[in-house]
């Protein structure tokens, strides 16, 4: 039997502490699957005095988790600071430099530096991986990087934030609004006082990028990721939407059209009984499709201290096997940068939202712009009567061009019967 | 960059078509991918003349497939013969002994010589893979082996045979019964001439044992699982099940009890909108409950050339990259022999359908052998009445045990007032 792994783990949060808990109840296991003992040297986290329900008293403790580096007695750090820069991107490259490997859920690190570090790590000859970085104790980085990597990837489509998936699942069964059940959520403990990195969709974005570098051998690009979060969906949307049976999901995608990439998140409309439409609440899911497998999807919990730290000792399981990958699933060297194009050239179904005064002539109005825009209606649904009050119109479109129809919404938008911003969702299928 | 990998493949049906296809088709990616290029030495299959639709002149052609094993330029053996003996058993065996590495799809093989294979594979320091075996281009053996390493496995759920769901999918979109749904699957050529293997639930259990061995550490015990195919679902019950927010799956079920664990393959009533309940038509589900990572489930297309081939490429890739991974997750030797627990010592809820002389006392008489028992009933749903005349009961229980209301199943079947075998199928929460 091979050495013992030696680890040291930089922040014990709730997925620190899940790490610890799992080497610590599993040890016989761990020995046993990867055939080395594991074995924690050194924490550290801010607070020494933080009551974690996990015994740290065997191992040492470093108030600066630059000092794991300096141990020659570690052999792969555990990176759970997060940030994309600052004190995690410094120990990352200082571990790496040391020819120690690193492992992190740090989506947002890997996002921005991720070439950065995958060359540094290669060139170093140690491992690094973030199983825990993307969709929780799903092993999502895995199946595109090896269980899929026999398939040309067309597409990716994730529901990679729990908050979000959460808050829309929340306004469809109590058919509240945004803010309220938001406000919920954060009582709750499942959205940050701060909620803007879930639900501008900045969370997402990143995990993205992570998956489009996988699944297209680029270098992960969260500068051309196109993002829109959810705070404009309406309970009226959610509303519509149930009445013509899908459900809105905030989506992160990418997808090959032609030699160039999509790369977009944004809340979109999918079927009620679809792959992506049955998941529901805190759960994520990531849907490939591939040239010969055709679709298949992971679905699981996204986030928490059991689910990520799973994803993360998995990670510390395949370097303890001596499993070695390309750390975006080809020689860091080969990553191509990445040429997108706007999510606006694909044709789809789409679902609109506009409020417009009850009066004669409006709707013969939308109808002229529409065609002028190539916008061919499917159903249209107006919601009640009320002379010279304003009601909602909700449509359906035929195979349109999303440039097509967001130019004719914005006109749509200019004229003086209409309030507010209309609304303009697309309908995904999978 | 290393030296190429050389392969040879036994069997080329419609996977081994689809292996070559990939090959031909990706063979920069997976160069890229792997670090090494991939070349096909040498083809083995029953007719040299058949029409594949892909080119095999580069390669050389033997007639014996035990000739790929002598051939000192082939590294891998691809073997999709199938069978659990004859020459896909020597082949294996044979390559395996030279010291080469090999990739199968053959879940009769593994379930059958599962623990030899595994511990010959791993005395000769070569790979055995086997991804293609179970669910097709799911990577559910790379989800329980790595992706869900780091946990304590409670369960594994399966929806593992694409011609069982396809068969009870139609039955319940077109309300048509089993014989009558099993010839049009077998026209249209999504059953076999003889369907036994896959309606008896033979295949099932063959997959279900090699998924068992991986969840538990054992060794795959074909023989100890306990095996009901979906020949006697009638029309009825699928319409009762509807009725009950249910759907009928065949399910391929292992779960720890205690210090024992429990095999079954049998159909079961699972939730229409539940993450088994969701997959339909033909395809595969496996469904995984850990102790970290909570539930997690992958879906995907469980059969036919390229899923298959997709998994079978992908073991291929790990093989090239220099990942070995114990066979079973843990080295051979240290796979045990399972202590298996009868199904029978769960406790569910269970539906119940019975078909009954309409006449008076026959309820009391029902209710008295349940309650002798000790099964509670939640609803009772009788169908219509006719004096005289056989009328369907159906009940669905509170929290009882499959022993217990199996006996009670019995007893109510010798009552002379029961027509034919009532039927009893346990609900699973998934």
């Amino acid at each position: 039997m091979a050495k013992e792994m030696r680890i040291g783990i930089a922040g014990l949060g709730n997925v620190g502490t899940g790490v610890v808990k799992i080497i610590q109840k599993h040890a016989r296991d761990l020995e046993q699957r990867s055939g080395r003992k594991f074995k924690i040297v050194a924490v550290s986290a801010r607070s020494k005095k933080k009551t974690r329900g996990v015994k740290l008293s065997a191992y040492e403790w470093l108030n600066d988790p630059l000092e794991l580096v300096n141990n020659p007695e570690i052999d792969v750090i555990v990176e759970l600071i997060g940030g994309s820069s600052g004190i995690a991107y410094e120990l990352v490259v200082a571990a790496l430099s040391a020819g120690k490997h690193v492992v992190t859920a740090n989506k947002a690190l890997l996002a921005h530096h991720g070439h950065e570090l995958a060359a540094l790590a290669e060139k170093q000859g140690v491992s690094l991986c973030f199983e825990g970085s993307v969709a929780g104790g799903i092993p999502a980085i895995k199946a595109l990087r090896e269980g899929f990597a026999a398939n040309d990837v067309q597409s990716v489509r994730g529901i990679l934030n729990g908050t979000c998936n959460y808050i829309l699942t929340e306004m469809r069964e109590t058919g509240r609004d945004f803010k309220d059940v938001l406000k919920e959520a954060q009582a709750k403990g499942y959205a940050e006082a701060d909620p803007s990195f879930d639900v501008d969709g900045i969370d997402t974005a990143h995990k993205l990028s992570i998956l489009t570098a996988l699944a297209f051998g680029i270098k992960p690009d969260i500068k051309k990721v196109e993002t829109r979060g959810i705070r404009n969906i309406t309970a009226a949307d959610i509303q519509h939407a149930t009445e013509l049976g899908y459900k809105i999901k905030l989506l992160g995608l990418c997808r090959r059209e032609g030699k160039k990439i999509i790369q977009s998140v944004e809340p979109c409309l999918v079927q009620e009984q679809s792959a992506l439409g049955s998941v529901n609440g805190v759960l994520n899911a990531v849907h490939v499709q591939g040239d010969f497998v055709g679709t298949g999807w992971l679905v699981g919990r996204g986030a928490g201290e059991g689910p990520t730290a799973s994803a993360v000792v998995a990670d510390l399981i395949d370097i303890a096997r001596g499993n070695q990958l390309p750390v975006f699933g080809i020689p860091a060297k080969a990553l191509k940068t990445g040429a997108f194009a706007s999510a606006d050239v694909l044709n789809a179904h789409f679902y609109m939202h506009m409020i417009v005064r009850d009066q004669p002539g409006v709707l013969a109005q939308i109808a002229a712009i529409l065609r002028d825009h190539k916008v061919s209606v499917e159903a249209v649904l107006q919601r009640g009567r009320d002379p010279g009050k304003p009601v909602s119109i909700v449509m359906t479109t035929h195979l349109v061009n999303q440039s097509d129809i967001r130019k004719a919404v914005e006109k749509i938008g200019k004229l003086t019967v209409t309030k507010g911003k209309p609304c303009v969702m697309r309908i995904e299928q999978a």
